[in-house]
C-alpha cells in the first residue's frame, strides 16, 4: 500500500513541513521505497516531481523539502508497489488534462479485478490499476458532461458515483485535484486537519521537527491537509469515514457524500 | 523567441554538459528570462521539470545541472514570451497523452494568426500558441490514424503535414517526442549535431566548461543534440534547412522532409 499526502488552502501555502514528515516514510521509519511524487497546482499550471527512487533518499526530494513552492492545491504520493513494477510510468501523481485544466490523481489501495477497456482518449501509460482509475473516472465525466465543465455540485455528484462504482472493487482511497478544489476519497484510511487562527506549534510524528505556524500565517489563512495517517503527534487529526468523498476549497470542507450504502439498521 | 534544445541518443545519456550552457542563455548570456523547461523520458515515463523564473538563477535548474538524469529522449526549452503571460501553464515543454503514450512539445517561434477551435479531447490549458499548436497537432494524429498508433512512416508523414500546415502560419521551429523517436522541424531556425566515437573534448559557448566525451562514453555511443543555435564553439554543427522536418532515433537522422514547396526553378 501507499501513502497520501494532500494540502487544500485559501491562500498559497508552502506544504515544506508536511512534506519533511511525510518523505520520512518512503525508505525511513517506513516502508514505501518504490517512488514518490508531489503536484503544486500554480494557477491552471502544474509543477509535478516524480522519482522512482526511494523519497527518504531522493536528490529531487531534498530540493522540494528546502524550496517553498508556494500552491493552494498540493498532492504527494509514497509508493509501495501492488500492481505495476517500480518505474516513473508506474509512479503517482498522474496528470492528465480535462476541460482545458489539468487534473492531477493520486491512489492508495489495490482495485485488484478493475479491468476496464478504454475506447476514448485517456488510455494509461504505465501497469497501475490506480491509473487505470483515473483514466476511466476522467472518461466517465468527459461522457457524463460533455464538452463544458458543469457545476460543481454535479460535477461532485459524477464523482462520487464513480468513487461508488470503484470502490466496490477493492480499496480505493484517492485525492484528486484540478487546480481549484481538492477531492478526497477515503475507502478505508484517509485522515485530516484543518489548521486557522489561533495558530500553534506542531511537531511531526516521523522525524524530530517542530514549526509554530503562528510565526508563518497571517489570522485569515485556512489550510487543510489531508493524510494517510497523521503527520503531527501534538494536534488532533479527524479520520474520514470508509465510504465517504470530501471536497475541500479554500481550506475548508465545501461538500461530503457516502461512498457506500448505510448498514442496515439493526431492530430487536 | 525562445531557444529549445533535444538530445537523442541510442543508450540512456545524461544531459548535464549541453544543459549547463543552455540555461546560461536564460537572463546571464541572453535574455530568455520567461521560464524555462526540461523533459526526461525514462522508457514510458516522463520527468517533466518546469519554472516559470529565469533558468539562471532557478534552484531546479541547478539540480538538473549536477543531478545525471539517464534518458535516450530529452526536450528542453527556454523562454522569451511572445503570446501568453509569463507563469508555469504557459511555459514549455507540455506534455499530453495519445495512444498510451506521453507526448512531450515545445515551440520556439509565434503564429500569429493560428486560432484554431477546438472540439475534441485535447484543449489547452494556458494562453500559448505554442500550446495551441500541439493540441492542434495531437488532435490532427487522432481523427487520422485512430485509435491505434500508424506506423512510423505513415505517423512522419502526418506530423510533416501539420508543420506545412502551421509552419505557413508563421515561425514553427519545434522539438517533439513520444519517448521513442525525437522529431526536430526548422521553420528558420535550427542546428544539430551527432557525437560518436572517435569521442573528443568540446567546450561550452556559453559557460568556460569543457568536457572529455571519450571518458564518458562507450564506443558504441551515439548522442544527437538538436540546438536553436550550437552550444559548443570548437565543434561542427550543421544547420537544419528552414522548411524541413527531421526524425531523429537511436541517435541519427532516420527520415526527413521538406516542409515548404521548393522555389521555383530559375530558368534563363
Amino acid at each position: 500500500m501507499c501513502q497520501l499526502l494532500g494540502m487544500n488552502c485559501n491562500v498559497p501555502t508552502d506544504i515544506c513541513f508536511s512534506f519533511t514528515g511525510f518523505t520520512a516514510r518512503g525508505g525511513l521509519t517506513d516502508i514505501h521505497q518504490d517512488g514518490w511524487g508531489i503536484a503544486f497546482f500554480e494557477g491552471k499550471g502544474v509543477r509535478l516531481f516524480l522519482d522512482p527512487e526511494p523519497s527518504a533518499a531522493s536528490p529531487v526530494a531534498a530540493l522540494v523539502k528546502q524550496y517553498p513552492i508556494r500552491s493552494r492545491n498540493v498532492i504527494a504520493h509514497i509508493r509501495k508497489a501492488t500492481q505495476g513494477p517500480v518505474g516513473l510510468e508506474n509512479t503517482h501523481p498522474f496528470r492528465r488534462e480535462l476541460w482545458g485544466r489539468y487534473w492531477i490523481f493520486a491512489h492508495n489501495g489495490n482495485l485488484l479485478n478493475f479491468s476496464p477497456v478504454f475506447t476514448g482518449p485517456y488510455r494509461p501509460v504505465g501497469e497501475t490499476d490506480s491509473e487505470k482509475a483515473f483514466c476511466y473516472l476522467l472518461e466517465h465525466l468527459r461522457l457524463r458532461h460533455g464538452d463544458t465543465p458543469p457545476d460543481q455540485a454535479a460535477l461532485f455528484a459524477t464523482i462520487a458515483e464513480v468513487a461508488r462504482e470503484l470502490g466496490s472493487q477493492g480499496e480505493f482511497n484517492f485525492l484528486l485535484s484540478d487546480g481549484q478544489a481538492l477531492y478526497a476519497h477515503c475507502s478505508t484510511r484517509l485522515t485530516h486537519i484543518i489548521r486557522r487562527a489561533p495558530f500553534a506549534k506542531a511537531h511531526l510524528t516521523d522525524q524530530d521537527v517542530t514549526v509554530d505556524f503562528s510565526e508563518v500565517t497571517t489570522p485569515d489563512d485556512r489550510v487543510a491537509v489531508i493524510a494517510t495517517t497523521p503527520l503531527t503527534d501534538d494536534e488532533v487529526w479527524s479520520s474520514l469515514p470508509p465510504g465517504s468523498l470530501w471536497l475541500f476549497a479554500d481550506g475548508e470542507v465545501v461538500r461530503q457524500a457516502a461512498t457506500v450504502a448505510a448498514p442496515p439498521k439493526k431492530t430487536a
